[in-house]
């Protein structure tokens, strides 16, 4: 290992991950490979290039015959690394076939193979990040239902304010999860193939007479096989400026990081020493202090929420690509999307495991709920005598017993009993029962699960 | 106008626009009327509340009855402008019919109100936005379809590359704008309600017996009649802390600006007084120089994409929105989302004036490419030669001539000449000839022009 | 007040303050005619341009004499708003003294106009900032000195981790706001003058031969003299694409809007309702929930700090600003200079009220110590164990009894006496005291509190 | 090398080079056990560790010793690489000395071994930017100095404006390149060093009566000796949690990249094929066309500007660390940091080379400038005119004679002549010469070379 290699020393939220191995640099170049390999293929089924040197090519088609570091070097002098490889794999192939040679890459543009590699390194890693936001579905799914009636507080803006359900709490991150699950689903990584200025004219120079296809059509038919070849999406036009692609994964990338921040977010807050809510499933230790069991997990997840949008600013500042090839734009969108990738990944197989994990609390949710003596009722009670002593009076008499129950240290309901109130104290009990005042919160939890995952067609 | 008051001064890109009237201070506190309005009337409807007291409210619900500026400020000590409208809006209500004032807001929080106003102000400001995308669109079909053949240079890294076609240019731009209108037509904003915590509990507690619906009922049916009463989508949940909804509005517009970012990067560059190859319709004075003709659309829609990215940066960020409202990112979403409407709105009113008013100059683009003597055709000259000769040694008789043209300048044609090649001065004069060169760019651009707008079910 | 109009209804860090009065359209505008006068000003006072000319351009120099909003609007036509507010105010000298209009913006360029102006904005709006922190300063140096041996749990990671002082989190505190005073301290907004491109050639034009100063003087004397009339640091060059100025202002306003973010982020956790270890002086009250009392200032500090550090991407990445005058990286510093300046005013006022407002409680403070059993002291009970069996040892048995304790809802002592281990019941209590187990907590008070802001020479 | 490493392969801009090597994770394990060695060391100095202790630790702090990818990978389950050296270590110590294994990290938190090792490695990278830099400057300084008379058009807004020099261009880039040496200079990275919650009091836990400094001393002591040894600042408080020094190393470097960004993307605008005012030393080759040259280095400089400020923003929102270590805030930096660090790294060796080898072509420049025929000096010659015919009829007079040179492609002299002005043929040709009207460029290029970088005491 280099002393400039990254392994994932600083970005434990992905490190061994799926998503990681397949975004390293060695994928990427293996499928910068695949894309040289399928053009000379989908040329060779078109016939305009000898099916001896499309087999030529795919043979050598394979990362380990080339050196990565010194390729990513070399990319220094012409901007981009399929220069250097186009050299490398043009050498290999004339060691096999010498007559083959002179096929590889024809027609092409740099950015035609690094596009193409970065959709195929983008449709590798988005099956294993859907399947983890799918685990984390099923979890929370089941949280949701077992504790369809869990009662906690609803906290808003730091404080108690009324209750609500665990159940109706997951429903939600689960919500966010399945939003997550639609955006992803819904990118189809296209093929890129324009060639110098995205006209694809050198394609149908190469061509030549031996198309018998009418003007232009040589280019589009070898487009569409290209893609074919790769199992990516015909885009209706080269892309090399119209980054459309690109900032749609950005987008829904960053998306799934911070939906899934929300989840960690509200761990991190159930789990502090004084709320005890919730646990992760087996917390991280701490180098110095051998008691701590740390919420490890929404702590990386929530580094990742953090770290995503300002990626998908460089992807969405990038589709202001001037001319047929933007001199900085196209090239600051590489290490954006890769890193995206990893972060959306190392987040969702993070949250697949928080959610399975997770162990639920509720006596301890139940107590803290006792703990303001009945003040998330407050709402309650002013509603129940609405009718009674009209709207104002009803809310100033809560108000003060609300004081008074604060300063006092008593309960709600104490203050209230010394407010002279037209209830009696059976009703009052009742009102302050936080469990009979959680509203819709089981009954959206139910719809909410009969939410499923938009299937692709 | 009070001193701190903005009025588009530092940002003419909307500076009197639509989009900006349906935005302002008073749009915003107007849509927060009708939020409260409605939510009464949804009540009444349902038989929650007397439909007297509905009417009394939308009678009252006018901006012009209120001081925006003073419910600004008396924003400050609860932290959102619903707390000082809601006082507001009571007196008023009571001043006309003292026994309806209990029930304005019944049941609701501020931020049902404050959400539900800012996806009305969004619903009213996407209209025209998509209008406006509109004209670009139909305006840049022309141009794509006029100068399907217009033969310019193609530019890479800023060099001649290719030549290609303005037609395909234009159609790109087309696409980019079809993709924003797409983007923008799938967004459905959704009406807000929960109450206090999300749970709709205080508006069953109100509805009490009077709701003949099962457990969990009257809260649902409320929402359905709520979000229907204003027009909006009605949620699947509550979304106080699932902001799908606002992160998705911010990814669109800052796609949106930043889409029709390129056109006017190509703008700017094709209009540079050495270029000249096209103009704005009427270009920008200048305060200093008589002779000056800016592009200024260009100018003013580069700058919105330069902010839009970093606005959406913050509503991806309030995905991670803890408890059940957080304390900060909610109130971070609001200037954001406002600022991306007014930028979107302005780059696409922008944008419209500039593609309808765009000055074509072809002579101008044949001439430039004639500047370099044929160079843009080394690539197809290589390619003609590598049958003939080898791919290594076409390429390296191209370049030698390259280098020569550019040392002695000469054209390539002259240079090529002494290469003693195996083409004949005819075959060379066709191969050198531009227009013949620019492979699928036409047949590409009446492809592109076959997309229309998806139509919005 | 036009419905396009903002007043910062949905702004409330900023609404109502002193910083939003100073940064307004009307202050803008204002500051334009204060950098047109001290123009003129300045060239009469090298002689350039007669005295009466000085005088008459200075006494229509009064924004209430202009319509801010037509001025907008017209500024679209040209891209900024110089253009119109030239035409307005040679208009209005002309009545005046028609031999004196064409001495009105005589030599300059609109960007030396709305740069200088957005400069003495700057200028103007950070003195109250700095007040606002020298208050914030002073009342958390009381609240250290006060609390110097407060003991609360320190938290990591959301667990208790060991004990801290609340002195010495309020020095934290004060630390990075006197941080935040030496960045913006630093910051002598410059004027700006260069003329069309920055060579002050008009300048030297119109001074004709009534300079008598060298080649190449009489521009710089009056880039100095026009300094000084503003009272505006004379740049060493005109610094239209050299925007170091903007960036330093946009980096150390994000810092201050972060810094204060970080006591927001602490007192938001120190405030929830199962800490209570801290309350704002007057919590924010709620248009639901009749018993709340939230903590609004620093929930619109932390909103602050997630929108600053956006704006300043955009001040940073306007440093690349092409040729003599960028299209678009100037336009789009203008409304996020502003809005920086109105968040971190907004966030210095609140952090100010905030910190001589805050209620500090020490009961609940060890209360919540207390709670954990002696948790919060496992590390040292290893260290102390560690002379006597060795660190692993040491070690192993902490975390054996850590679990128990947590398991059985023990204290840590109690756990502790049942792994035999070599110490004194008394020693395992003084051990296990969290008030002396806080380090050099109060030490690093003392040091923190000797330092003061740098005054600027 | 494994799949999921990366060499560099999608960041041309700094694969290869001194900083990506000084950055890597080995580079930061290194840094992690050197952090750990000069803790013992400084322990033992003090005489609260045995120096035999200090020995062993020292001799295995080699990370040749260690397997960063497992250490990587098993930092997952605590969330930072310091818990699974610290074990590897304390066994590598062991193997070799077991009674030292105790004193490894004692007293220590993860973060102070992560933050200090990230300071150690910022420590490291900066010299060799600073000395890229100070090449660019020297080579800027020349170029400056060569070319103060050298006149080529002033553009603004794409437009020719008036005429200035390349001296004053490329001054304008070396003050900016010295301004960015200024902010890193003024950078001194802090050793980090609080134990478990910033107090410091493990430390003088394990010192006991060892120490016979006062209360509170053996900690700040501790921590003196510990910056000492690694040569790095001495922080007056411990700063887990007060993030200044990351803040300011983020904006420096952000400040870097992009202030490098204006002269590449002044080379991109000067290097288009219609402008050719200048050429890098040698362009980079294409994969398509044999004849491209592309300005390779100004396009990854343009690359780095536009990432850097987007990883600024996430150490900017960093600073909002709650309580004593937060969950997510902390661990976002460092990926942010070290992209930051090797972003800056490879624009400042871009840079250096650019403008080391940046060819200038003034034959060109002047024929740009004459190509417009006179329209740049259109203020020049309304300046003129003013005192001979009035400033209205002066400008009115240039700007029909502009538009008919533009309309009728003439010369705007021909066009004026037309006009029946009171001037000479002569006084005419004077007016109209661009080198006589570069104003104070000359002055002001000679003023900016005055200037030397800030020597840091």
């Amino acid at each position: 290992m280099s002393s400039a290699d990254e392994s994932g020393l600083l970005t434990p939220i992905w490190a061994g991950s799926a998503v990681a191995a397949a975004t390293g640099d060695a994928a990427v170049l293996q499928a910068m490979l695949d894309a040289e390999a399928a053009l000379t293929r989908a040329q060779a089924e078109l016939g305009f290039v000898p099916d001896a040197a499309a087999e030529a090519v795919g043979e050598v088609a394979d990362v380990r015959l080339y050196d990565v570091r010194d390729i990513a070097v070399r990319a220094r002098s012409g901007g981009n690394p399929a220069i250097p490889l186009v050299a490398d794999l043009t050498a290999a192939v004339a060691r096999r076939s010498p007559e083959a040679a002179p096929y590889v890459h024809q027609g092409a543009t740099s950015q035609d193979i690094v596009d193409t590699a970065l959709m195929l390194v983008a449709s590798r890693a988005l099956p294993p990040i859907i399947a983890d936001l799918g685990r984390a579905d099923a979890a929370l799914a089941r949280l949701a239902a077992e504790h369809r009636d869990t009662v906690l507080a609803g906290r808003t803006l730091t404080q108690h304010a009324v209750p609500t359900t665990f159940g109706l709490k997951a429903a939600g991150w689960r919500a966010l999860v399945l939003d997550a699950v639609d955006r992803l689903s819904r990118i189809g990584p296209p093929a890129q193939l324009g060639g110098a200025a995205g006209t694809l004219a050198a394609f149908q120079e190469y061509a030549g007479s031996g198309s018998d296809e009418g003007s232009g059509g040589a280019g589009p038919a070898l487009l569409r096989e290209f893609a074919g070849q790769l199992g990516l999406a015909e885009p209706s036009l080269p892309w090399h400026v119209l980054r459309t692609p690109v900032a749609d994964l950005g987008t829904a990338l960053a998306f799934t990081a911070c939906a899934l921040g929300k989840m960690a977010a509200d761990v991190l807050v159930l789990s502090r020493t004084e709320i005890g809510e919730v646990s992760e499933g087996t917390g991280g230790g701490s180098s110095a202090m051998p008691h701590k069991s740390n919420p490890v997990r929404a702590t990386l997840m929530a580094a990742a929420a953090r770290q995503a949008p300002a990626l998908a600013v460089v992807l969405l500042g990038s589709l202001v690509a001037e001319d047929e090839r933007p001199p900085g734009a196209w090239h600051a969108e590489w290490p954006a999307l890769r890193d995206l990738l990893r972060l959306a990944g190392g987040a969702a197989a993070s949250a697949a495991e928080l959610a399975e994990g997770l162990r639920v609390h509720p006596a301890r949710m139940r107590a803290n709920l006792d703990r303001t003596g009945g003040l998330v009722l407050a709402e309650r009670v002013a509603a129940a005598l609405t009718p009674l002593i009209g709207r104002s009076e009803a809310r100033a008499a809560v108000e003060r017993a609300s004081r008074r129950a604060a300063a006092e240290g008593i309960g709600l309901g104490e203050a209230l009993g010394d407010e002279r109130l037209p209830l009696t104290e059976g009703e009052l009990r009742r009102l302050l029962d936080p469990a009979a005042y959680v509203g819709s919160a089981p009954a959206l939890t139910d719809r909410a699960l009969r939410r499923h995952p938009q299937v692709k067609e």
